[in-house]
């Protein structure tokens, strides 16, 4: 199973593609940065662009997306969300489902605890994928690919068992 | 020079083709509407399917955006966020330019006060384009297309004077 984690946002985009299974790899990863002298539509075409190519160049089964919190920071969540829904849309047309998890949840999965911090979480996303992100939001993506990949077969399980 | 006005939404995302002119037209409008049952990034799909084809069926030389306000209800900015970025990349991918009016532009343009309730807004609308729009989503984008119509001119004529 290979997911796709995207950690989103209108200047940096994190994305990373694991494959799942006994021992789960990366299989590529990156960051998409706009500008903030562009337009909010000419950074989005510039998401699109990114997160297509991704998504043709594997053989994605699902994506797993950071759901984050902004407060009573109503203007930034309107344009994470713009970014988010880049994704999301991109995923929807290719019929691949979405799962969001909390930035808790992400920690809980890959780090033992809901409260580490950010170098622990990319230096367990380099022990157990082999790899070194370039960019903290390459490694947040990759860290939500891999709790995606080490929750679906409880997931699963629990909704057939249902 | 016609103009797309977009009313964002996940339930409801409305939209108007406006061409300007000395007396602007409505040329077609309609409301994309989408299943709470079904998961986020399908009903994105319907809506970004829905604005696409609208783009190409006319000549579109920019988009006009509602630009909206959420108080302290961050998760519904996600989500609006979320349906804007539908509509904002699809521009952004044809290098059409975008523009934002909050509610209280877009209602002293269409009529003459910030203040005017809904059902004002809906009969000016009818009254200036000559067509009742089938919903409030479809009336408020012809009111936002309809808006950048009568600003844009004004915004040349001061960026060109500067």
């Amino acid at each position: 199973m290979i997911v796709l984690g995207i950690d989103p946002g209108i200047a940096n985009t994190g994305w990373g593609v694991v494959e799942g299974g006994p021992r789960p790899r990366a299989l590529a990863h990156g960051t998409v940065k706009t500008s903030p002298r562009s337009a909010p539509e000419q950074r989005l075409a510039e998401i699109h662009a990114v997160i297509d190519e991704v998504l043709s160049g594997h053989e994605i089964a699902a994506m797993a997306l950071e759901e984050l919190y902004f407060g009573r920071n109503t203007s930034s969540a309107v344009a994470v969300g713009q970014a988010r829904g880049v994704s999301l849309v991109l995923a929807g047309l290719r019929g691949i489902p979405c799962h969001s998890y909390t930035p808790q949840h992400v920690k809980q999965a890959v780090c033992g605890r809901g409260s580490a911090d950010k170098s622990q979480v990319q230096r367990m996303v380099g022990a157990l994928l082999g790899v070194q992100p370039s960019t903290d939001h390459a490694a947040d993506a990759l860290a939500v690919a891999l709790c995606h990949v080490q929750r679906a077969p409880l997931a699963s399980a629990l909704k057939a068992a249902s």
